[in-house]
């Protein structure tokens, strides 16, 4: 993990049945650590936790007091099983209300049809704000540091567009990866950490891969200085080169 | 969330920075999932931390007390970020040793080339027991209802086949799915909801998609009672057409 005092840092609650049945395979957390990482925000945890309302709202809490942002996703579509919405206003002490937006939205959109369903998409807790969804459906919405949003993958990433401009987020973390083929992480593990060593600023991992009946793996650098860390790639291929290690190569252009 | 007493619950345990960037889908969790659901055992959370030893040691030693079963992935690879089996040692309150089945496959297969890199693979916690592994590698762990698996997904796969006939599982969960396409969840969950008011002893989701500009959803039934959950499958698809909502198909063949 990348030291540095000024991190500002977030979790992802993922809640659903859905995931931790193995039923549905997420991506959300993927995209969330991606799109906050381009605004200088690390994620640095993430939970999924089932549709039980004790388990979201004990979580949440922890996770808001913890982290400077918190992102969750599902919960908050019509059907009974969607209890993220009150679950967020269990959570900060607040009740829920028909947001007029967001009743003009669906009024406009389903006339006769707008049924107690449909209402409950409606409900955002006191002090709560929206966040568009440009996705043809109702908003998410953010209270405190919290941003609340649906789980289906087009529409969690359409709802992270209108979240971007409300993170302060710190200096950005650029990283670079080396990938090593046909050469097994025990030999490249000397060398690696010898450089990472010599740069206690940078986070250096190795992630191995296992690929056509042989290992090999992406070494990635980390760090809040761009010109450090291309200087990096180039000590770290020269070290595993000395090493005897063949064939790294920067997979990503050099800055 | 499926209410039983008897319910036999595990967690996973995601460790790396790798998951946390963004850099790396996860696959694992739903592997384990659908894997440890066929032994009658329920994934009930799941969490994904980064390289921080104190997180990894509060983390697990929370999990290891509240489910019956946790597993890891990753981190238990030969470089100087693998430190998975050194926080489990920690956690546990014991040592790490060289087993001797790990050296001696190590030495076998390495030779001369068997490094300090290598050989921090061959460490295990005192009163640990290997877990195949299958793909060309060391083993992982088992040390008291931990389960410590490698992070590369073919690997992890492999070593899960090794622990299915250590579970103690309850009654297995079945799972049916009606699919509806072009009709929004506001329509579904009214019906849906009486249906699962009459079977309290089952779980119903509704977990909605977004394709080709309509919405529709996979409607979830859940239970231990299989005769149960196929009738309700059909009571379902009924009250959905009474409710005017065409095209709901089961999506699974019945028992």
């Amino acid at each position: 993990m990348l030291a540095n005092g000024d991190r500002v840092t977030a979790a992802v609650l993922i809640i659903g049945d859905e995931i931790l049945s193995g039923r549905t395979q997420d991506t959300n957390l993927a995209a969330i650590a991606r799109y906050i990482g381009t605004y200088g925000v690390d994620l640095a945890e993430a939970r999924v936790v089932g549709d039980i309302p004790e388990e979201i709202i004990t979580t949440l809490n922890h996770l808001r007091g913890r982290y400077d942002y918190v992102f969750t996703t599902g919960g908050i579509g019509p059907t009974h099983d969607d209890i993220t919405a009150d679950c967020v206003a269990d959570a900060f002490g607040v009740k829920l209300y028909e947001h007029p937006e967001i009743m003009a939205l669906l009024t406009g959109r389903f006339g006769d049809q707008l049924n107690a369903a449909r209402r409950r998409m409606a409900r955002v807790p006191e002090g709560g704000t929206l966040i568009k969804n440009p996705v043809n459906g109702p908003p998410g919405f953010q209270i405190g540091n919290v941003f609340v949003m649906a789980g289906v993958p087009q529409i969690m990433r359409g709802m992270l567009e209108d979240i971007g401009w409300r993170l302060k987020g710190g200096a950005v973390v650029v990283s670079r990866t080396v990938r090593v083929e046909g050469t097994g992480e025990g030999t490249l593990a000397a060398p690696l950490e010898a450089v990472a060593k010599a740069h206690p600023a940078l986070s250096l991992g190795s992630y191995p891969f296992f690929s056509n009946e042989q290992y090999g793996s992406n070494l990635v650098i980390r760090g809040r200085d761009p010109i450090e860390v291309d200087a990096v790639v180039i000590e770290l291929i020269s070290a595993l080169e000395t090493a005897g290690v063949k064939g790294a190569v920067p997979v990503d252009p050099l800055g």
